[in-house]
Order: structure tokens, then sequence, then C-alpha cells
């Protein structure tokens, strides 16, 4: 039986540390983020990340991945805290009240930790704001056999509680990096490499473009796209049709559209 | 100049009940719903559909896209309202503040104001719980030329502010219909269409598959993905491959490779 720490209270600073992850400052400064769920945090542990807190609401239904989760923390000498139920479900946010949360250290998102010739497709995301179409794309990340998704300029944080979740444990699985522009085009040049813009400026249609691994294929913000510059410094820039009024996709599906097309191109014999 | 009702005091009705569109409850009560700023309402007034009700900020900038609006919700008999700006953005929400609104009657969701024929793709969402993905799905569909969404069984309300953002204006352009399953599958068999499930189940590589207009795609429920009778019932069962960890793709992501697959299917020669 491994050793639980009891929280019954509120007040308690453990609490208000776990509560404090929910905002990006605090989520900084500790260095720490939250994932929640048991489908999560058993995502993580399969994929060899263990958190170094587990959290779990006491009057809980036992579950046999909780219990290797539990057994998994404890080995890795990570800390195991019960609190009320209701307590949780503060911490937790109450929208989506979960009876068990792990708090993780953050990774080390510097492009150098990046091996460019572990995948052949990875996928750039430029001032992308929204957190749930970050997540999104580290889960189609994840479907497409990407290496990474590539964080350029100021985008949403990668660690939030909603970009967490709408990864779907694929933040586990999927490399991350963050960097500006210039840097990132300074690594990229520095090996191989095609960077491949969706772009609406020009009329290369996406399905006869010619992908090469390792493939850089690169969205923008939500609002304004990729700059003109950025565009220009790409390999290729393709367009996916757009027939009706509307004059863009919704960021992490033109993402979708380009990695599963590229993959199509890519796994061809 | 037309006339303008001018709204100073939180406590006006009128404001409480551009408030309460904001509940599923009071929208299907009411059968209106709102849709805000100034890019949507001109997608809407361009697409020929102009608000019931255009309420404005006191002190905006002015601008001549809200003074076309403006004169289209005059010339068609609608009401001009304005408010202080601190009210209106109590109604459009803390997170989102826009210097204008209209209240839009809900439209005619019926699968008989549904023309098959009108388009080769159709989009089909089946219990579809999020309302993001829900206004993803018309957007997508805006861009590959689809005809609209039917929504099947208990979906998210494609009217609430959420979805209707997130459709980027296609709420305005593509056809919407809901119905529950066995309606929707009795409508579908009384004329031609190729109903196509995204599949988890079935080897069927969705690249090569035999696509024909009207082609309805379906996506399922986030979590459950479509009731295996459902999916037996279909056409066609295809399967877009998932090389990581995760079983499963954002629905509206699903979705949305699909229809451009099955898009590049249907224009071929």
């Amino acid at each position: 039986m491994t050793q639980r720490r009891l929280i019954t209270g509120f007040s308690n600073p453990l609490v208000k540390f776990l509560r404090s992850l929910r905002d990006k400052k605090h989520r900084k400064r500790e260095r720490r983020f939250l994932a929640e769920g048991l489908r999560l945090l058993t995502d993580a542990r399969e994929s060899g990340v263990v958190p170094e807190m587990l959290v779990m609401a006491i009057g809980r239904e036992p579950h046999p991945l909780l219990d290797e989760l539990e057994r998994a923390v404890a080995a890795a000498g990570g800390e195991i805290v019960e609190m009320d139920a209701e307590i949780l479900s503060k911490v937790t946010g109450k929208d989506n009240p979960q009876a068990v949360a792990g708090v993780f250290a953050e990774f080390d998102t510097r492009l150098a930790t990046i091996d460019r010739n572990a995948a052949p497709i990875w996928l750039v995301a430029q001032a992308l704001r929204d957190p749930g179409n970050l997540g999104t794309m580290l889960r189609t990340g994840d479907a497409v056999g990407a290496g990474g998704l590539i964080l350029i300029d100021d985008c949403a944080d990668p660690f939030s509680v909603e970009a967490v979740r709408a990864s779907m444990g694929a933040i586990f699985t999927q490399k991350l990096a963050t960097a500006r522009w210039d840097e990132f085009i300074g690594w990229l040049r520095g090996g191989p490499g095609q960077l491949v813009a969706a772009s609406l400026r020009d009329p290369f249609d996406y399905r006869s473009a010619p992908y090469m691994a390792p493939c850089f294929l690169m969205v923008g913000n939500e609002s304004q796209g990729i700059p003109a510059d950025y565009e220009q410094a790409c390999d290729l820039r393709v367009t996916i049709p757009m027939l009706g009024r509307a004059d863009s996709l919704n960021a992490a599906v033109a993402g979708a559209v380009l990695a599963y097309e590229a993959l199509a191109h890519l796994r061809k014999p």
C-alpha cells in the first residue's frame, strides 16, 4: 500500500497550487501542468510519462487502470494525494469533473530537442491562438505518424488544460517545440526539410504538390493566416480548394487535410 | 435616418431577452438565435439573411458595412436597437465583446426542406455534442461546396452562440436539418444518395473508395463514434489511417478529411 496524503479542506495550499495551474502565468512559474481524467493519464503512462503527483477523489469508483497508475507514480517516487470529490472538481473545473488528475513537469520545448529525421511529417503552427485547435493538431499529428508540432511566434499554451484535453493524449506522444520564426527558419535550413505553407495566395493545388520528407506543414493564425514574408520563405505554397463563400478553413482542419494528403504521397511506394 | 430604440439600463426587458438567447431552452421557446460581430452579420446579409433585430453599441466605430447592415434591417422592417457598450458586452459574453449583434429567426430544419440534388456532398453528424465541432463542420461544408449538414439524434444546438461563431457564417449558407436516425434513413432511401460512414471497424481505405453523388458523409459522436447498426445501414464504410497511439480523430477533422477526399473524387472528369 502506497502512502497517500489526504486533503479535506478547500483552504489547503495544495488545492490553491493545483487550481493555479489552470492559469498560464502560474504554469510558467511552476513549470508544471495539469492533465485530467483516467484516460488521459493512462495514455501518458503507456507513453512512458508518469505524473509527479497523482490526485484522486475520495469515494471514487475503483478501476484497475487507476491502480496501475498509482503503482507507476509510487514506483517513480511521485506523490499520491486523495481529496474530497467536491474539492477535486473545483480543481478540474466545474464543467468537467474528473475523479483523477495528475501534475506533470513541462517538457523541454527547445528546437534542439527535435530529431527531424525521426518522422516523415512535422506540423508547424504559426501564432495559433486557440488551445483547442492546438490540441487538435497534436491529435492529428499522432494520427498521421508525425513527429510533433512546432509552435512559431505567440501561440496558445500547449500545456493549458484545454490544449491537453483536446490532444487526447497526443501531448504525451508528439514532440513539442516552441520558437520565434527567425530561430525556426535558421534551425530548419541547417538540415534537410521541406517547408510547406497552407496558402490562400498561391494557386498550387495541394493534391498534386511534390511533398518530400521530412515535410514541415505549416498553418497560420486563425484570422490572419501566415504572414506573406513567411510564406515566401517556404519551399512550397499549396492551396486547399474553397468552393463556398468563406475564404478559409478552421486552422486545425486545414492542417489535417494537408497532413493526410502529404501522408498519402509520402507513403506511396 | 432609421428609427432607433435606445437602451441604457441593464434591467431593460430586452437585455434580459437577448441574454436569455445564450440559453438553449430559451432559444427553443423563442425560436430565435443570436449572431455576433460585424463579419458574421455581413456574411448573413450577403447570403440574403437579415436579422429581425440589430443591436449596436453606442459610441461604436462607424463602418460602411454597419451602415449597409442597418439599411438592410430597416428595409426588411426589422428593429434597430442601440445600447451602452457595457450592456451589449454583457449580452455577447465577456470573453468576446462585440460592437454589434443580431437576432435571427431559427431556420426550418425539417429534412423535407432539403433538395439532395442541389449539391454533390452533404455532411451528416450523429450525436455530435460539441458546438465548436458542429460549427466547424458547417464551415467545412461551405468550403467543399456541400449542400448542408444533417444532424442525427441528439446533437449540440446549431443555433448556439458557439456553433454560430465556429461556422464563420456558414450557418447562413449551408442548409441545416435535424432528424432521428429512423426518420433520416427513411428519407434517404426515398431517393438517390450514397451514405458513407467514417468507420473504425472497416478496413476500406478512404482514399480508394467509390464515392458517388449525392454523397452523404457521416461522422459520429466524439467518444462513441457511429453505432454499429447505423454503420451497417450505410452503403460504404471507409477508414482514415491512424498511425499513432490514438484510435480516432477529432470529429470535425475526420469529417473534413473525408469531405475533401470525396470532393477530389467527385470533381474528377
